[in-house]
Order: C-alpha cells, then structure tokens, then sequence
C-alpha cells in the first residue's frame, strides 16, 4: 500500500474567499500512479473550510454570504481578547465559527487511477480569515 | 489490500427528504469479504447531503426544518439567475447551502467483517433539492 | 495493511462540552507502530459532535454558544415526545440537531510514525445532550 503526502501553500488574497482546488487534487492522484484507494483533502488551520459544492461564482458568494449571516461579526463572543500566545487581541472568532460549521476535510475514492467525483463537485479551499498563507493536505493512500 | 467501489442509484419522491441507506452500506460491507478496514459513502452531488442520525422520523422532520429555518427559500441569493450551461434558471441555492452546512460524506470501520457504529446512528442520504435520480458511493477499502 | 481499533470511553460532566481528545489520538497512532496511513475519530453517538478548532477555552465556549444560538432549545421540534422505545419523553431534539450541524468524524493522515496535523488543530469529543457515559472509535489504517 502506498501513502503519498502532498503539503500545498495557497497565498490567499482576500479575508473570505473559496479557490478551486479541484485541478490539483486531480493531478496528484493522477501523478501518484496508484490505481485504487482514496484521496484525502484537508486544511491545517482553524480558521478555513474545505468543502464541495458546484463550480459557480455565484455560489461561492452565496456560501461566502450564508456563513456571514450564520455567524455575524458583531456579537459578544469569547474569543475576542488580549491572547498573550499569540501577542494580539484575538478578533476572529466568526472564523473560527464558520469554519467550524462547514468542515475542512474531504476524500474521494480513486478508481482505475482517477479520482471518482460527481460532475457538479468542485472542491474550494475556504479562506475565513485572510489574506494569509495557508497549508492544505493531499494523501493518497492505496495501490 | 482491496477497494470494492458500488455506485448506488436512487430515485427521490420529494423536494426534501431523508433516506435511510444503512442497511444497503451495510450489507455491501458484508457482501465484500472485507475484514477490517474502512468504509466511505458519499454524494456524488452538490444539492444533496449525507449524514448521520438516530432512526426516527421525527427527527428526520426536525432536521429538514433545521436546514430550511437557517436557510430559508426567501432569501437574495446570488444564484438566482439564467444558467446557459444548464439551460434553465438556476432556483436552487438553498439547496447548495444547506447541504453545505450538513455535510455529504461519512465513514465507518470495518471490523471481523461487520461495519463499526453506535446503536442509533443511521446513515441518511438527504435530497435537498428533488425529486430526482441520485448516485452514492459506497466504498469499502481493506483486506 | 494493518487496521487498529479502540474504543475509548468518555464520561461527560456537564450537558454541553468541549472535550480535548488529542492527545490520547496522537498516543494512539505512536503506540499503534504504523509508519504510514490515516487516523480515523468518529463519535458513535447521534447526541454528540466531534470537531477540530484551536485549543482555547473561550473558543469552546464560543462553539457551544454559537450552536445553541442556531439551534435553540425553545422551538416547536417534532422530536418532542414519548418514545416507547426510550420509556420516555424526546426532549433532545437541539442535541441532535446541534450535532447534525457540527459534523461527528475526522481524520488525519500519519507519516513517519506521527499524525499530521496544524498547530492549531484541536480535536474536541462535544457533548451535546450530557453528562453521560460516551464513546469513540480512534481507527488507525495504515503499515
């Protein structure tokens, strides 16, 4: 069995913003030569989604929008103080919250070295709380 | 180590409706021969979701309403709009949204044969934007 | 390919809480000698959550909050009353619900013998209907 590991940097651009990443995942599966198993997509933060939905700006915005709404900036949350961790009041407790609410991981099976998918399935990596550089996860894991 | 990939196909009969697939995922784990290993069972669309819950149409009806409450039909979408690729207007952002907060994918071990999981959980497929012909995936990954 | 599996039990002190279960994931995965693979956490209850955010209490606080504001305890559900099965009165339907929403499963790839996972990321077992006696599966496939 084969486990391939593939860590991506995204420079995000803006604070929310959902960037198709399904060209990548695609070509590592197809580039890691392993005919079935699975592939796995995962963020390395607290403060972004991963998610699957169809390829349409407008729904990027839709999804962008229904979380803002969700999970408004300005209510008393907790997380909105002095961290001496990390040297700076913490503000972004909405990011924390629409991300919580959307996931950040997925898999797709691979089957005769591709990775099965429905057509309308794109997967976007989810800024909640850019612009920063960020770290996704590809495994492949099969044979 | 084997992958046995199943595409199951379902007609739904309403707009919103919970399926309960567990015996069907079930049974394909037993019918693979696989003793131990994992098994996913995903979506292959974007207006539908797959989750877990206990058994019961109550709660089946609660979470329809959930999903409909924090999403409502009424709203000012964005996809809202003549699609060219599809020929039609798009109406459905709901839809996408709601399955964007349930989620479309789960998993379960696979141990002496028989799919690991907790005396209530049963595995729904959610149509969110039906009736239509739907594609799940059942997955089942070991030895 | 080697397929680990262990039950672990939890018992909750409050109805609602965040409950760290990292470390006992990670000392899993090092205990189990797998070099290469993937580790599965999922809750085998439909009354639970179970998520990655960053480690901090007021975030813990801010998930709980954020939860029972979407899903209030004070609406008309139909999951409200007299099960046979149960001998008693429904009274949970926020739990599922709030659980529905969360999401009840994660997993991490391993490499070189050790999970792989940001700095941030916290996995949290969610009480959501407690105290009560709970548990988790911490599968871990790989060689």
């Amino acid at each position: 069995m084969k486990s391939i590991l593939r860590r991506i940097i995204l420079l995000t651009q803006r604070e929310t913003e959902l960037i198709d990443i399904t060209p990548t995942v695609q070509a590592e599966v197809e580039r890691s030569g392993v005919r079935s198993g699975t592939v796995f997509v995962l963020s390395l933060h607290t403060t972004t989604g991963l998610t699957v939905n169809e390829g349409l700006p407008d729904l990027q915005q839709d999804i962008a929008g229904c979380l803002e709404r969700l999970v408004p900036e300005d209510r008393p949350y907790r997380h909105a103080r002095f961290l001496r961790s990390d040297g700076q009041m913490a503000i972004n407790a909405p990011s924390h919250l629409r991300g919580a609410l959307l996931g950040f991981q997925v898999f797709f099976p691979i089957e005769e070295g591709r990775m099965v998918s429905g057509a309308r399935q794109t997967i976007y990596f989810v800024e909640l709380d850019g612009p920063q550089e960020r770290t996704y996860v590809i495994q492949i894991l099969g044979e």
